[in-house]
């Protein structure tokens, strides 16, 4: 019955704890030299915890950050930093970019497929990177997410092994890059579509996909073949180097995401940056707590969102003023003047705490991966409200497995907000699914942090890891496709068809 | 230096030994009901290690046999056993197949295709058993190996989740059944190909490939149906049975293997039988160390040989003679006439723990995956001479990574077998090679039977695992392959092509 369930989660929460203990107090500290090359933004904030992890087991970092970096501080106890001096400001860009964003777009195909602008934007800015200084150090290994895949040409120039924190690569998602991704059950990040599809569906799908192919081809591959033949001798093609990665640390898993084919680099640390929830400073704890039976919802719309429209604050906040519940909203904008008594705006909320705590009964969301991943931790259900890059995608998963709902941004008004918000909130389904993953989440042999520490450890102990790259990489397309084969074969069987032709025609011109 | 590897070696190894504790003590008992299906022979020494595993942590386990088992007794502590009258003698079945097979064969490339007709048989024995009395009980779980795949309609008549600890299905290696396998670069079982293939070669992959689907449908296929038909409503497709099984713990992994594409819900366990060797017994301690420097040949041929051609054993026993080596050799036949005093014959060998003897300094083998695995782990260099099954193409795997190498039963004669041992013997190469495939394969996060442990037990907790398994085997090929879309998209633009056609004719017909 249910005590036999609560005794085994106790078991298995004792089981974890004692696992991630032994684990930190047992393994050894090889002290290596790692070189992050991160990307700035949301990005940033998940590589952050990979380095205090290494950093805590004894290795020295030194992190690549340019002169205006938005997150990445120049001086910190984790790390050594290296600065590289960087004219654009890269706030103002995303500051534009969402600005246009709203204004032209109404669908939510549209979404993803500009990502792409983003990873161009960000490589010229390291194209200027003076790659020579780094060479004096002796590092042991690079760690870069290759959403900017600057860092991926970098180890390629120090000749040093990779390991990747990655979901994005600069042409889309990464498993597209490496491992078998059949389009007919496989979404392109972008379409809005699941892993179930009927015929047009799978239409608009491939569709996508050549979007992105072109775009790989055209637009983004010549950005990196600059940067290929400006420093390493002979050139490069970035989508190889990215193939031929030591280890892909995957920010995702298949409680989060569709099942699909994966390749043996392939680790899945999603939910890694997931910690439990510590207590709320009094000032919050006290105002959760006047919540009453009714609970909190919290809302934040991420790391790039600066301001909402104001018109659609107002919506908002009217609905908010009308719930039984207290609102805790990340918003910077202007104070909009339906605010409520029971709406309490913040700057900066400790997100993850507030997610753990018992009296949060939905969470407010744009879809970022970090948000996402710690809702599915905490198992608290979303209303999301993407905005852009993978943020639909994201939810779109949380949706399939009715645990969250999407609402687009263009969409909402007082009515539109207040039903989606209602449904969350009152739908016992949505609660028990988000809950349902948490449990599958937290049911791992070891803690995704642990598994990413261990590859990077393991990367550097063996030097490298070519043994789990397979053969696939370094063939020509025709040959990975067999189609020299089947021409070959069906030229053979032509020829052999045509002689069986030609005497049976002689034959019959006999007996005629 | 070499004092900092062996601190680290040191290190890992407390770590290793102290996860296997605390997981062992930690680690919940649900005391889930487990019905195992297993394969005889050689493949129950690998099930029942599991089996002991999993009773040790509190399961209660039935294991299904048929009256006239090789190798799985009646009577155990570990499990209830529940019998099958069968009538015919197995081991009479295979001692006739192997004497035909010396016979005939005399290339390494027919081998291993014949390995279907071992799984038909053995699906006839099967055929009679009576599962409604099964019924009864209830269990949480079937755990089958589906070399034979009777076990699998067991799960599907029984409606109960199902974990494979499972290498070969029948209709060839189990990767084929689930995961993308592109032939270009994963060799076909029984090629005795690689993964680096040239023209010729991925002709042949094809071949052996178009062999194997052709078994499946016409051979294979319709004796499993028969059993579908009897059994379950509506009957069934057991390939779509193997599709849908929860998890996959496969007896593999990428240190012994060729990397390629896998799936969310395959775990691999590669060896997981694998144990710290033990001391001798004292008289054969004793002989082992009587070999001083020039340490111990060990050589057997696996559960399958009663007795070598008698021509053979003497071949090999007069160079056996000329060895300044020690020498202990499981061999079942007449005594050879050249056999010398430094060759001990034996009935039976601890062999994991002479693998793990520092005297051991090669191992001729017969290429099973359990002793392929045991030389791997203990880091012993192997003499292969593969007879029939999956051998060749184990010792190919170790042949490839300059661990080992090959010598057919056909081409032994004192002149090869001694040149060939003598290289492996010798050639400092093949010990520095298995050494270094040993440290990668100790090199994992948790051992690999804790792994096959948690996710049998996970499967328990959560009723299956089907959010791993992917969209994919619901769709018809067509779909799969997006052969519909193409169809489509290429007539559309046929369409568009005769009218534009038209059109331009119309053009030129009026301007003309």
């Amino acid at each position: 019955g249910q005590t036999d369930v609560n005794v085994k989660i106790l078991f298995l929460k004792i089981f974890v704890l004692l696992s991630i203990c032994l684990i930190s107090f047992t393994t050894p500290c090889y002290g290596g030299n790692i070189l992050v090359f991160p990307v700035d933004g949301s990005h940033w904030i998940n590589m952050k915890v990979l380095v205090e992890e290494l950093h805590a087991r004894g290795h020295n970092i030194t992190v690549v950050r340019s002169s205006n970096s938005w997150y990445i501080a120049e001086k910190s106890p984790l790390y050594t930093s290296f600065t590289v001096q960087i004219k654009e400001n890269l706030e103002e860009f995303f500051g534009k970019y969402l600005k246009n964003h709203l204004k032209v777009c109404r669908t939510d195909d549209v979404i993803q497929s500009t990502g792409v602008i983003r990873a161009l934007e960000i490589v010229k800015y390291h194209d200027s990177l003076c790659m020579p200084h780094l060479i004096d150090a002796q590092y042991d290994l690079v760690l870069t997410d290759p959403a900017v895949s600057a860092g991926v040409v970098l180890a390629k120039y120090l000749k040093l092994p990779l390991v990747l924190n990655v979901r994005w690569i600069p042409s889309g998602e990464g498993h597209f890059a490496v491992a078998p991704s059949p389009l007919s059950y496989i979404p392109v990040p972008g379409s809005g579509l699941t892993d179930k599809m009927d015929f047009m569906q799978r239409i608009k799908n491939l569709f996508f996909h050549s979007i992105i192919v072109l775009q790989q081809k055209f637009v983004v591959g010549p950005h990196y073949n600059a940067l290929c033949d400006k420093y390493i001798e002979g050139g490069c093609d970035v989508f190889s180097l990215l193939q031929e990665a030591d280890i892909w640390l995957f920010r995702s898993d298949f409680v989060f995401d569709f099942p699909r084919p994966t390749m043996p680099n392939i680790v899945y640390i999603g939910g890694f940056q997931c910690k439990p929830a510590q207590p709320l400073p009094a000032d919050l704890e006290q105002f959760v707590q006047s919540a009453g039976e009714h609970g909190v919802i919290i809302m934040t719309l991420g790391t790039l969102v600066n301001a909402l429209p104001a018109e659609v604050a107002e919506e908002i906040a009217s609905v908010f003023a009308k719930m039984p519940q207290k609102v805790i909203w990340r918003h910077k904008g202007e104070r909009p003047s339906t605010l409520g008594n029971n709406t309490l705006i913040v700057d900066w909320m400790p997100q993850k705490d507030l997610l753990g705590h018992p009296q949060t009964k939905v969470f407010v969301a744009h879809g970022g991966t970090n948000g996402v991943q710690e809702a599915i931790y905490h198992g608290v259900p979303v209303l999301g409200i993407p905005l852009f890059f993978d943020q639909y995608d994201n939810l779109l998963r949380l949706q399939e497995r009715g645990a969250g709902k999407i609402i687009l941004l263009a969409d909402v008004n007082s009515q539109t907000f207040e039903q989606a918000l209602k449904e969350v909130l009152h739908q016992e389904s949505y609660r028990q699914n988000i809950e349902r993953l948490s449990r599958l989440h937290r049911d791992q042999p070891i803690a995704p942090m642990d598994r990413a520490v261990f590859w990077v450890e393991y990367v550097m102990r063996h030097k490298g890891a070519p043994h789990l790259c397979t053969e696939a990489y370094k063939m020509p397309w025709y040959s990975y496709y067999c189609v020299d084969v089947m021409v070959f074969l069906l030229s053979a069987a032509a020829t052999h068809l045509e002689i069986y032709c030609n005497h049976l025609g002689e034959i019959m011109f006999c007996t005629a």
